[in-house]
């Protein structure tokens, strides 16, 4: 494959695989969920960000050219930032703030699903076994991920009197890291994935991505939708309202 | 142990088996190796160098909180500096080209005695598989680098005419960093060494690392120095003088 087609494949997986695609986005973005709901996703989510700076310290460690780490470790930064309230898992941990939830039951894990465990400790593991170039390629979701959060930003506001732009705050960082992150790590695979066998490896890399985001959501919606099954020690909101049902 | 107790015999440790003890050291700051010799230390100590901050990442990639992670991260940057010829792994190679060694050949590792990346091999697998107390604690022997750091330069610039002060610029910088970063991990040991059990693991990581770098002068006085039998395929010193051999 040329470059472009490897780009294109890439990008079809993404088109195909991406959790924009998982019903229970339609519904955060919709504004058919609860408060209880919303709640669910936000401390879930917050297992998947506390990861991500693992994820990337893992990877780092794995990088043997000095100029690389000097770009990868920018991800780290930005996730644990220069001080105790400044990146993005002290900004989420303000989302879940704005959301009522307590503090030291979202930093403890302790009422995680396990699916949410599972899929961000998969990742790390990932990341850690896999060759270089498979372990960056499956960081590339991220070039789908302004879209979504275009969407969830827009329509969460819209939709949701408990949440606030400031409360969303994690995400208007993202959307300029993202794209950033994203382009650099495509330009690194579509340059170093060269061999027919090494092609394949990115795309399953990036599947296999999809299918940590994907298995994520589908905890949440089994859990706290339908058929709304929370396993023995998770989070139980309080109160979900009726009307939320729909 | 009370926290007194541990520290001194931390230190205990470091005074009887850390390199600056080795003969090999001895002959290198006392001016009695010839070119040849102090250019097969500097190529197989680059190996070291460049594992550090590999070490450090997945050091990092352990800590699961990051306000740990901040203080740990600065390690890297003072290794790989912000660009291609800063930090502590590019100040190494300005030693190395100071010395006269092809740039490709150090870097490129295959000249090294396998000993030296057994070690530092070694090195990495201990920070990656034991406990982060134990990791963070085989990095005390930095707690004993500042006496070692002061001899070399004064011993080196004193007794070699083909080491400048420049030349010898990595070290001016390891004289304010590794206390710093010293006194950090002794404080973390102090205060997280409670039961006997993990003061115990605590002196045996630090006696463990004192091992890495004594083996790697043991390879090096025994390929160059005593009896001089590099093994194959092992860096060759062009021309070694004979007078360097008292």
């Amino acid at each position: 494959m040329s470059a472009a087609e490897l780009e294109a494949r890439l990008r079809a997986i993404g088109a195909e695989r991406y959790h924009d695609r998982h019903p229970f986005h339609a519904l955060l973005h919709g504004g058919r969920l609860d408060r209880g709901q919303v709640q669910a996703w936000a401390l879930n989510r917050y297992e998947y960000q506390r990861c991500i700076p693992l994820k990337d310290a893992a990877l780092l460690a794995r990088i043997e050219d000095p100029q690389l780490r000097r770009v990868w470790r920018q991800r780290i930064v930005d996730h644990d930032g220069d001080g105790p309230d400044e990146g993005g898992i002290a900004r989420w941990l303000r989302l879940t703030d704005a959301l009522g939830l307590d503090r030291e039951l979202v930093e403890s894990g302790r009422a995680l699903l396990p699916a949410t465990r599972f899929a961000a400790q998969a990742y790390i593991r990932f990341v850690r076994e896999r060759s270089l170039l498979e372990a960056i390629a499956s960081s590339l979701t991220e070039l789908f991920a302004p879209t979504i959060i275009g969407q969830r930003v827009a329509g969460m506001l819209a939709n949701y009197d408990f949440v606030s732009k400031q409360a969303l705050a994690y995400f208007d960082s993202r959307l300029h890291q993202a794209p950033q992150d994203a382009n650099f790590a495509l330009d690194y695979v579509l340059r170093h994935a060269r061999t027919r066998e090494q092609q394949d490896a990115v795309c399953a890399a990036l599947r296999f991505k999809c299918d940590v985001l994907w298995s994520m959501l589908d905890a949440l919606h089994f859990a706290y939708v339908e058929p709304r099954l929370p396993p023995p020690g998770a989070f139980l909101p309080q109160a979900c309202s009726p009307e939320s049902d729909a």
